[in-house]
């Protein structure tokens, strides 16, 4: 036990080797030779799965279909649309020789693929009739980072990136706040993060789109992650695309069009918002293993039968395995509250005449011993006041990372001495944005998203009238 | 409705025209402005996504557990085994610039990824308790070939790869085999197709293997196509990578290892063996779309109902969907043919005061009025009598597409007056092989997987002792 425990830093001492630690040693990834580039292992890959199978249903609710686009864009093509490409082609990686040849035209890989997916609607878009098209894929796209940290940042993203059109602004706007909130709901109820939802500065938005929404989530921390955007590009595309249709007045217009995405990113979102000294926390929705039965038998074959009789009961109605191995129950207990399976079952000699066996949260670290009959409610029960009871504790040490400052002077205070979000009035202005980035390391992270009044009627950096409030916090 | 069909050229006029009429007729895929990458449209998706599903769950069942690995390789971890470089090095694009510095090393974009999966097994085994490990992934791999067609040959190609790990070399080939097995049982019942397993000659063999496995399916214009292969690695990337470990004799050992794959080129595969001059016919058990209901109503809403309810309870247990657009009867009717949509449901005036309505196959055009009340067994019964019917014809016409040949004479006749398979026996010699590919343009498909009478004592083409017999074809 003391083994596997010493391997994770604790939080307090280090929080970013403590992340890098839980990932490698909870065997989520291994890192490969390539810079920025991971092994998505087994466990890993189950924990995105769950995450892809949720999202799907949602997505299909709203008429989202799936689609392949390429890999490769080729250099013309992403130079298309001019803020794009500014703010893509400084981070891509460029194939220029194909077998043995050096190529004619550079191909990146796709750094986000806006630019095929208007490419293709610009060839099948003629009239009102054939739109909307709700397009999504999944997929994995390159950006040239030069730091990288496992899931959080890294030259290969896995994700999911939506692109629509639609006939009216109104249509594509609304759509665009769709995919926003359902993001916002499957981070509440099934990843039990807690969010807040804005919308981007100028400074700070997608290139090319219009406005962008955004996903913000406050790691353990106190440090800020972007965990999902949702954008509406008006006609920005379209037009340098000459994606037009034939609207229901028989004249001539540009589609407008939205995208959004969510990565595995979303992976370090809910280990840096739920995970602890011993490891990692799963949410129960996605979690690989809701249920991992630990026999605490030493041979004793009766206990083991219950335990095997009890597994192909829980199968049924959970992702439950059990651990039959040699290795002693306390490495056993330490590796799956290392792997932050929710619920840990065992049963031992005192268990089997009493019909009973233990049920321990990986959240609270409760026992509860328990009647086997009645085991499939109990667990069920167990994993609901787990996933409510993650979201609950999340949401009260938000509260406490949450700050608002009136003046300069308490701003500066803040963000020198707290963690967390930062609330004040702000001018807009994106020179005044960018001299408070200079001086603080602060970036702003969103405006609200409802309108709200105004902290102050004059923005505390500059002086001049304030537009709206915004929250600033440290990125990942 | 004339308008639809006269895009698709005629099969017998040419064949590989048909064939890309279909693909892009059908909305299975529109073209990219890159070379041999298409944009998979949301039909072309659906088919791939319930070809994905099934392969799964038969992977499950195997134990097998899904990974992402990276989409990179640098230079020198593809130049570690020698055979296999030399089959890849070749045919696969270089990532030479990041962002905007050219790299130190170059990486390739992964042709097949037995490299990255070799070098994270190396790290993560030491003992026998650590074997098997039977991974999977699903992904795109880039290989650039001259000459692309969709689904067939193309520089991305959406596949699943298969890599496992054994600790021994008995458990290794029966996996091969298990996993060759799947693949043709998946074939006959799911996408409806005859196939023939064998073993590829050593000319032929994946770039690494000790044993290929193959299987290959006769297309109606009686050229094959390879459409899944299953290697034993034997301890050849074992032994390049160190991937060893401690057996039950407490003795170091290389492990053991195969790999497998299959892609959207099984696409291809059902197209050119279901499809007709009417468009495409789609296996029953992967169609997007199962049951088409087309209310032929004029705007006579009772119908309409009617169609929709029966929309309603068929939802329940099929993939169906209603056409209500004001679109012709006739040119819906030609546009779910080209689809492929294996039942359409017709209902009209006169099925109303009956309580019936009209099933019409695709694959027979055979049409059948039923009962309203019976329908969800008639339409179950019906799509298990077109999964059985497109198999049994495929079966018949293959048939008809095997030669044999114990001279050299007939075999140079048949090669020029039959497309087919021709068998022969064979001294198992690859300069001999190479000799016929030369003359005849055909290459050795496989020599068959269960020990079989040879043709005649002498190799036809070179007079030495036979060994084995082999099947001769005109590869795709």
């Amino acid at each position: 036990m003391a083994k596997l425990l010493e391997k994770i830093t604790p939080m307090d001492e280090d929080f970013g080797k403590w992340y890098t630690d839980i990932v490698k040693n909870a065997e989520l990834i291994d890192y490969s030779g390539v810079r920025g580039c991971v092994f998505i292992r087994p466990y890993g890959c189950s924990i995105w799965e769950n995450i892809t199978l949720t999202l799907e249903k949602d997505f299909k609710r709203l008429g989202v279909e799936n689609v392949l686009m390429p890999l490769l864009i080729p250099e013309s093509l992403l130079e298309k649309e001019k803020n794009h490409v500014e703010g893509f082609a400084p981070e891509v990686a460029w194939v220029t020789v194909g077998g043995s040849e050096p190529l004619t035209e550079r191909l990146c890989i796709r750094p986000t693929s806006e630019v095929l997916f208007c490419s293709h609607f610009s060839r099948i878009i003629q009239s009102w009739r054939d739109l909307p098209k709700i397009y999504n894929q999944w997929c994995s796209v390159v950006r040239w980072e030069k730091s990288s940290r496992p899931f959080l940042r890294s030259v290969e993203i896995h994700w999911q990136e939506g692109h629509t059109i639609h006939e009216s602004p109104r249509e594509a706007e609304e759509f665009t706040l769709k995919i926003l909130n359902l993001y916002a709901v499957f981070f509440r109820d099934i990843l039990c993060i807690p969010v807040i939802l804005g919308k981007k500065t100028e400074n700070e938005k997608f290139a090319g789109a219009e406005v962008t929404y955004t996903i913000e989530c406050i790691m353990k921390d106190g440090k800020v992650l972007q965990s999902a955007t949702s954008h509406y590009l008006g006609t920005n595309f379209a037009r340098a695309f000459d994606i037009k249709f034939t609207n229901r007045k028989n004249e001539t217009e540009p589609v407008y069009q939205t995208s959004w995405g969510l990565s595995t990113r979303v992976i370090a979102a809910f280990i840096m918002t739920h995970g602890d000294d011993c490891g990692l926390i799963v949410p129960p929705r996605i979690a690989p293993v809701q249920v991992i039965v630990i026999p605490i038998s030493k041979g004793n074959i009766e206990i083991t039968n219950v335990a095997r009789k009890i597994l192909l009961r829980l199968q049924e109605k959970f992702r439950v395995k059990i651990d039959e191995s040699d290795q002693t129950p306390g490495w056993k207990f330490s590796q799956y509250e290392m792997k932050g399976v929710p619920i840990r079952l065992e049963i031992g000699p005192k268990d089997i005449s009493n019909g009973t066996c233990v049920l321990s949260r990986r959240d609270t670290r409760e026992k509860v011993r328990v009647e086997i009959s009645k085991i499939e409610n109990e667990i069920q029960n167990l994993l609901e006041k787990i996933n409510e009871n993650l979201y609950v504790s999340a949401k009260k040490r938000n509260k406490s990372k949450i700050f608002e400052a009136l003046n300069k002077e308490d701003f500066y205070f803040l963000a020198q001495n707290k963690q967390g979000l930062i609330k004040t009035a702000w001018c807009g202005n994106s020179e005044c944005e960018k001299i408070i980035n200079e001086k603080t390391l602060l970036t702003s992270r969103c405006t609200p998203l409802e309108k709200e009044e105004l902290l102050s009627a004059c923005c505390p950096f500059c002086g001049c009238a304030a537009v709206e409030n915004v929250f600033w916090g440290k990125a990942y």
